[in-house]
């Protein structure tokens, strides 16, 4: 085990608190599109909140780079990170700020080595499907031919779609909604993609595939130690009959 | 092959009967939704049967606990089954017990280990497709803007649904309906995920795979085998020799 | 090469016949569905056609029964093909012709061994669209509330079954054609996972796996030669030692 | 490295101008779709440019087949280019140019051997799905009942239709149109097929298979190998023994 670098220190004791910002993110997101009637206080202390989270990823972000041993590369492979950090600025939209948080929980779940794809697929898919939908609520319910309007039918939908399965019973219809939709089809895909990869390897793995050559190595390997033997056998003979004329 | 535990030898014979249960289940279980005009004693003796089956799972999970060596690790592992046999005593809903009966016999099947994953999904999503059609038929014909209200529709719908087509012409609109068909849907993905992992699998179990490594090594061991015959020869030369000067 | 079978010859010379007669059987079973205003004689001289193709795989099955060394063993491997034959006798109706015939030529293609399992799925898959849209347009013209009417619809409403997506703009109302849209959905789930295992496949084969193994055993075999390479010097050497003490 | 081929030579050097000019392309075939107000010189120009850009390919073809050192094997293994490069001629229709030219443009990027499948694929989809809408919006506007009038709603439905989710509140109503969809459905398996077998190869590599047989031989080679020591200690002894008795 090498020594582990400052930033990878850092990452790994934010890693948790960051985690339970994201939740707190998640309910300050969640209140208001569920609850369209609550009050403005209610309302300005979500919207806080949402900024606090965001603020946290960024900082978080900040002292990465300022850790990095070498700084233009870590800037060159978070750009993705740098994008989500900036993007609330240049408009303070409330599906930005969501989908550039969702970015920043992403990129440093990613980062926590003992996760592995198959549980990060998993849980961004859980988290695409919940905020999916109320985003999507969010969204068509001030929509005039929109025809999803309570969370009941923003969920269902979420999963008709994330499946590919599509009923059309409901469907967005603006195009911030649509292209909700289109992200969760794409997670859909890689959904099915990682459980079928899943389910593959695990085949594969107790596939017992027949080595013919190994065997015949072996065989080969034996060989060769029989007439090893024989010849010992042979040089011992010369060994004694040497002694017999010695004497 | 090591000597088998007592808990293993009750759960190979217990698995046909429960098998042979779990069907009684499925018939009580369909026949007052498919009759719906059926008479209370038909209804009473179904629900009975369900509560016989039921019980008799719970009474399987039981003996195997005490069977156990390990009683806490059993519980563990099995808190599924605790789960399932606890379920309906809370809420003796229709549905419930259903849904635990088949994560019971669910529990079950994956136990006998002789049968495969693939015969296990296949299992499980036919069982799936009858069960899904009964319950959602039962839940939505209720319904006052329900489109699911014979059973050849709750069976069509149901096929639509677990290979993720979703034609929309019929669609579940209570919460329950939709709950089924989600549980419908991610079968239907694990489905289609066990198909074509079973392809692949076969097919890549066909690719010949050249080994060079594999061929220089056996190479390698051909020269050396000819190397240590040249050597016994010389060796057999020398004894020669010195039997002549032995003379 | 072991010598062939009579069974395995008269399957190979009446391979490209049969399937020659499969095409025949294809047309005549398109002609009345697509030209439903046809006159009686071209009607009559279809299902002529329809009752010789399925006479000849019958006639087949009954021929290489007779070849089969082991006549029990045949029949239970063949049972498919004895219900396709039986079938059409029970119940004269086209559709039960269509099936049990598809099924003749299907279990007979299967048999050619140079055809490899892609080549069979997007084969039946092809024939399956073909027969699907003509079956489904037979069935659901006739029914009162049916939206299947045209060839066009028929074809279109095939592939939007069997890739899943599945739009709702069209979709069988009858039994029977809920039975054949059921038919072409499992294919669609085949045919995707034919599709990605194949290029998984192709995907893995290209993976270089790092044999560790593979290389320490070389390794010790070049060792091992070294070793006897030195043993043989000194034999040599030992030999020249005893020549001069033998003068 | 081998020398590469004038046609090797000439393939690489023409690579970016000619994808270049695909984009100019897309571009003059996207215009007047977008813009059907446009004026007639504006339409004119774009005419112009597509017949430029077809032409372009078609000479690229014309002098690979120049450069080929085999003429007849060249234009049998490029009979699709061929056939691209001949079909606007025929029919001077804007889909089959459309067509052609993006059959040439996926044949050159193909032969860009450092695009690996993946990347090939990932492009060919996106391509895809903008020309996908645009055709289609061009073909559905003008016929009576279509219900794709602008481009939002085109590319939701290519969306819709390639992820196979197939919602159905649009979907093509004409012959090309469903011609079109059939294409997109199928490139959106091919997609599904792509992703899912990426993260299978991924998994797959990464699982660690048991080498018994391996390691059985590497404990063979290592006995033998003291054997060899053994014996070489034998014939040493065996000289010191010659060496005191030839005093």
């Amino acid at each position: 085990m090498k020594l582990r670098s400052p930033q990878a220190r850092w990452e790994q004791h934010t890693q948790r608190p960051l985690l339970g910002l994201a939740v707190a993110f998640a309910v300050a997101y969640a209140v208001p599109i569920v609850r369209p009637e609550a009050s403005r206080d209610v309302v300005e202390v979500c919207t806080a909140v949402e900024w606090v989270v965001w603020g946290a990823f960024a900082l978080d972000y900040v002292v990465r780079l300022a850790l990095a041993e070498r700084r233009w590369q870590f800037v060159r492979t978070h750009w993705l990170d740098l994008g989500a950090v900036l993007l609330p600025l240049l408009q303070p939209m409330r599906l930005l700020r969501l989908v550039s948080t969702l970015l920043l929980v992403g990129q440093r779940a990613r980062m926590a080595s003992q996760i592995r794809l198959t549980t990060y697929v998993a849980g961004s898919v859980v988290g695409l499907l919940m905020f999916g939908s109320l985003a999507v609520l969010s969204v068509e319910r001030d929509s005039p031919d929109g025809n999803i309007r309570t969370l009941g039918d923003a969920v269902w939908w979420s999963f008709t779609t994330m499946t590919t399965v599509g009923y059309g019973d409901h469907a967005p219809t603006t195009g911030l909604g649509r292209m909700l939709a289109v992200g969760l089809m794409l997670s859909g895909i890689a959904l099915l993609g990682v459980v079928t990869a899943n389910i593959a390897a695990w085949f594969i793995a107790r596939f017992e595939k027949d080595d013919v050559e190994e065997r015949r190595q072996t065989q080969a390997i034996r060989e060769l130690t029989e007439e090893v033997r024989a010849l010992r056998d042979e040089v011992a003979a010369l060994k004694g009959l040497r002694g017999t004329s010695a004497t």
